[in-house]
């Protein structure tokens, strides 16, 4: 995972709603254009930029290292939910990845199914010899809360066993219930993800924080930056946080700064 | 795209009506023959015709560039659609295909399985240099509209999301709400389906003009044309409109032009 | 499909009915003996025989043109209709085939699998050189009537869009409906299925007499003729009417003659 | 089907019933080992001996020739039976096979599965050059007598048809209808399948003399072999009807010999 | 199995706890640390270690014998069980493991999947040179009691039908009914399932002992060694029993010693 870390921490800018939710849930005149984002992805010092192939392949230009989403889904379907793979480890290899992303809706009934698609997903890339990333996300009707500590840390400890370099998950509301999920990882980074536009920037800048406190690597990021009024600025003070290790308010200053 | 476009803006006459829909829905003495198709393409400076590879094996003699429908299915079924490959990608430009189409009914429950498919068809594609184009129509239990904007610009997006190079999507009502679903395809070209007969040349010509005012590449077009009294004709005002840029009334007296 | 013809018509002995019905519903004890009806093929001048593998393997001989049954069922499972690949091309092309068939129930909630399969059997079946042959049977719940002309002249088209250089389809009840269905096969060839016995010799030779009138290659004929109790008079018949355009009366005349 | 024939019958101890039933059902202290089996085998002067891939790979001997069962399933789960194939072909081979076997619950609706699977077998063993024989077992809700005249021909004609140089079937009761199975069969073999232990010696006898009556070629037999008191003898009875042709009053006095 | 035995016996440290229930229902502070672990099965003399291959590629240092688990579940979907193959042999193999291990829910709706893949995975270790190890769980709707003695029976029989070379099955409650399953499992060897941590040591020592006598080559256990205020201590006891033969009174002695 060293590709995607800064003196062992990192800020991926993920960029995959476009499917997950549609352009018109999460997207504005601006964002809705992948050029803007890879820009951003540059000049916010992202350590990683997380992309679906179709825009890996029509827009990547190479200078912020590449996560390609190998799965992915849209959010019309009901019942237990399924996302299938779209885009091979050598596909994405040579769309330039360096890292290669799978998302399990663990709970599900179809978790077999990406258990064993990820499965497969995780050797082609060492053989390639680049990290494979869990998105491990409990989801469906055996899940009742999907950030309670307990499932967080299931979600991170699945990533572990399952043979995850990195494992995505969702905050658990607090630095002590966070560092168990971190610990459950092992040595498997974990990142926070990001979720969906907070409140605030300081509740945000608050999950973000508790999450490093709680030993996480980073954070994995897309609506709370690039649905931010400035997002460079946002950038700014997340990485306060992340790899200087500062406090809340010190990366408030920086975001509200003129 | 370049092959099936004529200074960026393409028309495309599909045909692949009779498995979908069945020939008595459809079709007629005339346009039931495949030939007479294949001449209205030549005859109507068509920038690409669509063919199932049955047709497209027994009749298609070279002189409109062809695309080759990969997967397929009867209106006969009820339940959740999905339609499976039947022609590979290798077997497609053995026909002489200069492009591959694949219809994904997004928000199916039988989403996953499609999206899938067409993942490993976009990388087989564009592994023999040629485009993979997405068929992309929203439907199934859970989609209650599929001419919405929010939900026309799903489809835009998720196209460019996995790599199509082009995506064929439903007309979403004025220009404004489709330039973007436009904006959501990206670099990935748009062209909007034709549907079913319209109940007068005018409104179709209208939604035509629309689409291109949104930011279309352009038509792909059968049943308005081949069911049309005078397919060239229609063909003519129809090239008017998207090549041109000419208003709607221009459009229609080259089509009642005697 | 040349092999299978005589100046440009056939008739075809279908012997998988021990598969498709069991022994006890068609067969007695002659008819049982799959060498009493290879005897009968070539007797009878079939321009081909149609078999499932194992009867091919051990039984056939090599006098009448081979069509191997590729997918097979039995009637005993309820529910939506599904056959699957029991053999592949190149078994049945080891075994003497000159022609490969695959039924396919059109409507059926498993149409997908089925398209799906016999797509690569055409593929298959062309790269060896013969001719794909689809059995196409609307059927499952959503099929309130299989012999309606628009559902007969659906199987047919669909057939040629599938790539099948022949179709097998029911009789529509007329020479005019059926001509319609014959058109929609376009320059795939289409052959009458024969069913189950008819209650009369001319109840049979007039719906074939209808099939040829509307266009038909041939007949597919399997109880109507061993059934029958004088087998190879009935195929004199029915080959005046297939091969000499003959009316019923003068086939029914060669059937009764002493 | 030679190697397993003495004289053109043959009489083959089936033991797979670990599997299918459990240990506790069929099986007492002696009969639980698989030596103990196989030493039956040989001295009983089997024919063949039918087993699951992991008793042939740690207990057989090459003595009596070998058939292994390439599919089986526990008698616990409930619904529409499947049983999926667990060794290869070339597995089999490779554990001294000179034959396999694979059941098919025909009627199931999992029917098409088992069908496509067997039709793949078929294909791979006599690549191989050895016999695929079917277990033809009726069986699923839509099946509501198994031993039914007509139900057992048509597992004997889907054998048949399918590529099966042997069935195995089950008793239909009486020797007249049994000899309609075994014509249904053709050339393939017909053996009976023994099935539990009957509740008489004289009762089996007679079962397995009109089996032989109406055409078998031998027996496929465990339980009443197995749990017989005297399994040597019961073995010298079955093979003075099958081998001999003697009545079964004879065979019967050589069971209880002292 | 000899890699994995001392003695003819031997005692497995399992650790996929954490995929199958989670880090917060089995885990504290200290064990959730896959090196604590494995430092515990040095120290701890234990003749084998069972991890994921997550686990095993992060943390393995090759001291004790690795057997790769690979298929896994959460516990968090409900319906009948099924847990897929998420590592292959080779992928195993390269990793160090010396043997494989593969979950059956025999009696589960899906038993015919994992008999199915576990055949595949047998036969790939035996072409490896390595052995095939079954943890045998009858689950599901249609198992009312899952150490039934019958059913442990069935369990142990079913592993050696398939190939397993030795057989992970529950303790059937005595040492009578579980000698039963030992002979029902043949040469495969018997290793007792440790299970949730035991309400006193006591009652687990009795366990072990039980087996032992009950014929069984040893015990797979995880939390009830990992979880004990003196996992070394336990596990010495544990082995008196095992390797020495020795009473639950004298191992009870040394899980308490100062």
């Amino acid at each position: 995972m060293d590709t995607f870390l800064r003196n062992g921490k990192g800020i991926l800018l993920a960029y995959d709603q476009g499917l997950e939710h549609g352009p018109s849930t999460d997207f504005n005149e601006k964002n809705i254009d992948p050029n803007y984002i890879l820009d951003m992805a540059v000049k916010g010092h992202f350590t990683g930029v997380v992309l679906q192939k179709g825009i890996a392949e029509k827009y990547y230009a190479g200078k912020v290292p590449l996560i390609v989403k190998l799965n992915g889904k849209t959010n019309l379907p009901k019942g237990e939910p399924i996302s299938s793979q779209v885009c091979s480890v050598e596909e994405a290899v040579s769309l330039g990845a360096k890292g290669v992303g799978y998302t399990i809706y663990l709970g599900s009934a179809h978790e077999n199914i990406m258990l064993q698609e990820f499965g497969e997903i995780e050797e082609a890339a060492h053989e390639e010899g680049i990290p494979a990333i869990a998105w491990i996300y409990p989801r469906g009707e055996s899940v009742k809360n999907d950030t309670a500590p307990e499932i967080v840390a299931y979600a991170a400890r699945a990533g572990l066993e399952i043979g995850a370099d990195a494992v995505k998950i969702k905050y658990s509301g607090d630095p002590k219930s966070f560092s168990w999920a971190v610990k459950s990882a092992g040595v498997a980074k974990v990142f926070m993800s990001g979720g969906p536009k907070a409140p605030t920037d300081e509740i945000f800048l608050n999950q973000v924080k508790g999450a490093m406190d709680g030993g996480a690597t980073g954070l994995a990021v897309g609506r709370n930056v690039w649905q931010h009024p400035d997002p460079l600025k946002m950038a700014t003070g997340l990485q306060e946080i992340i790899f200087n290790g500062k406090e809340v308010q010190r990366a408030l200053q920086l975001v509200v700064a003129q």
